[in-house]
């Protein structure tokens, strides 16, 4: 495999504000193509620094990609430093500045002189064409390896890569290309997962798996490269299809989907409805809800009710059982479902209530303490959890099985 | 000013799934104590690799920290790695086993041989206890430069750090201290806030001054380092306050508080109360207020009436309005906030109307159109707006609008 190395220059990505994004997008774009990310540097507008790295990333590896740097002012000194470590002049080009001249005149400005100096390019390098900025790229293959000089704007970066870098390195890694799946998993831990599915990812040798727990959920990555993308996918239909039937419902996406597309799906699928009462959440699971375009067929209605007045008023919980079990009981996330179907009409209701913290927990309640209702046409149901985390942490998980409860339910039904 | 470089270990760092956090985090630390962080790598399990960075590293900077790659098996690298790059051997430690095998104990567990590795650390290091995990850290101090070697996960650097750490980088760097500030400005674009308050900021030539876009708000990020901390905080403030002459109440955060807070204090303090009913924001604007801990003393109830029928039963909103103008209209955001305020008895009431696409625009009112309406107990008001940007985005802007158009009718009020 081709190995490459990603160079993002700016003092501003050394800042606790600001983070590289740049290199994830390509990182992602390289492995499509069979090519391994071994190193990843942020150096400021430091040109020893610069032609340091740019230096030894040209040693170690076959593609060396950099961001950014290029604009006109003094700071910007990717196009010079990269010309010294590649060991070339840089030249100049009456075209390009012509062109940039000629852009200029189009939004009624007059060129900045300070601009000519992106008119200066790598000896020998491709010109990269950037319709989006005033920027060129540069492409220098020398003595089998490839120095790749992109701006560092995600929207002038991006199109430049994919329309004229992309197929030249594609051709140079060969006919190697990269399946991936990622599947999502509701209710075990990391490694309760990994002992389950390990005996079946491990007999597929080409196909490279890797467990990410993300929050509420865990994530299981899936790839293979290989000169067969034809079979690469039907070995990880494969791995799929085995890790399906052990996991049963507790796998709910086969494709990366999010657990608020699944819901969704289900509902779309049979044309049902729902509406959501939400406490602690405080809308988190109507907004995740109504991310989904074209949500407005099946999320009817939803309520925060944070008071004990409005979950009386709006859900008709009575006085009696707020009373007498508390806000935070299994007696009122079911009242809350319930109230919250009627008002609204739908197939399903589900709510929410609990304690999120970082205030408000009691010993019999701890903070983490939730309370998940649903309803249906027939039944009434609850969910009690114990919740670890922060207050955002508390938040989203309670969102995320208050979804999955919702889910199973109506797989059960089905 | 002293120098720093931070590398991050570890494969995983370097697919598109994982993104280093670490960095960011001892940025900001380090930035604190008036050290200026100068490159950051990430790189893979990969000896040559690892050892060639740190090497580069210790010869440039003063300060070379690396996190992650600590574990016990035999991907983690750079215990062994560290120490050769600093030219030392590794020796073990019998106290650093005792203490591993009675960790283990106390979880019920026999220590795995395996582990015996982590007792390993650079000859000559100070050893960085670690009560969160069982690698320990390791600091050494040679030839007025500094080694530091962190566990990957945050939940054991990060105290490790700031326990055995920071003091002692602080002694070194001098009696620098950095003093920060962030300013938040809703209403105007970056060039033209810079424009306005660049006068302002340039006469304090000591002051570091960044200004950044971030969704629906500018900050302003100011910075100062010196040797006396109170000068520099008396500067700082003497730019705020020339800054807020000149914005207003555009300038909503002195503090890098969010909308969400500001509007929270406000409430507050004013011992008011609010409602909020949403349509395209789907529970957006409830979920931010209520992250906000302490919200239910002046956030009372929500609705997210996403169908036409919720408008009209939960709110009131007429069937000829609905029918006239449409749900996307300001006389539906007028009577959506109005009846939103009847039905809670709040003070005030906030709406969301909108089109946040991608499908379900029209030429009359495209995706972006946004109407967002206000109620109190005299005035109901609305503002149109059409935004910029996809699904995600429209929606935030929207949520962020909403907050600060209430924000503005508040202090109108006062």
């Amino acid at each position: 495999m081709l190995t490459a190395e990603i160079i993002a220059v700016g003092s501003e990505l050394l800042t606790p504000e600001r983070t590289d994004t740049n290199s994830l997008w390509l990182t992602e774009k390289l492995m499509d193509i069979g090519v391994e990310v071994k190193l990843k540097t942020i150096v400021g507008d430091d040109e020893a620094r610069l032609e340091e790295t740019i230096r030894d990333a040209l040693k170690r590896s076959d593609i060396v990609i950099t961001t950014g740097g290029l604009g006109p002012t003094e700071d910007d000194v990717t196009r010079n430093v990269s010309a010294r470590a590649a060991g070339r002049e840089v030249v100049y080009h009456d075209e390009i500045e012509a062109h940039l001249r000629e852009r200029f005149r189009q939004w009624g400005r007059e060129m900045p002189e300070i601009n000519k100096r992106q008119a200066f390019v790598i000896e020998g390098a491709e010109i990269l064409p950037n319709p989006n900025g005033s920027a060129v790229g540069m492409m220098l293959k020398d003595d089998g390896k490839f120095l790749v000089v992109l701006p560092g704007p995600p929207r002038e970066m991006q199109p430049m890569f994919e329309n004229h870098v992309l197929d030249c390195l594609r051709s140079v890694s060969g006919d190697v290309s990269v399946v991936r799946r990622v599947l999502r998993v509701s209710g075990y831990g990391e490694s309760a997962l990994d002992e389950l599915i390990s005996p079946i990812y491990k007999a597929y040798g080409s196909v490279q798996t890797s467990i990410l727990f993300n929050r509420s959920e865990v994530e299981v990555h899936l790839s293979a490269a290989s000169s067969n993308a034809a079979e690469s996918s039907k070995m990880i239909d494969e791995i799929v299809d085995k890790i399906a039937d052990v996991l049963g419902s507790a796998l709910f996406a086969k494709n990366g989907e999010t657990m608020e597309e699944v819901v969704g799906k289900l509902l779309q699928d049979r044309k049902q409805t729902l509406s959501v009462a939400e406490s602690c959440t405080g809308g988190l699971i109507g907004m995740r809800l109504t991310d989904v375009a074209g949500s407005s067929s099946y999320f009817m209605e939803g309520v925060i009710t944070y008071s004990n007045d409005a979950k009386m008023r709006t859900l008709g919980v009575s006085e009696e059982t707020l009373a007498q079990y508390g806000a935070v009981s299994s007696q009122t996330a079911e009242a809350m479902a319930e109230g919250m179907r009627r008002r609204a009409g739908t197939d399903y209701a589900i709510s929410v209530t609990g304690i999120a913290g970082p205030d408000g927990g009691s010993e019999e309640k701890p903070v983490g303490t939730v309370y998940i209702g649903y309803a249906d046409e027939k039944r009434t149901k609850f969910l009690h959890m114990q919740l670890p985390g922060d207050r955002y942490l508390i938040r989203w998980r309670s969102s995320q099985a208050a979804l999955d409860y919702l889910r199973r339910q109506i797989l059960k039904k089905a």
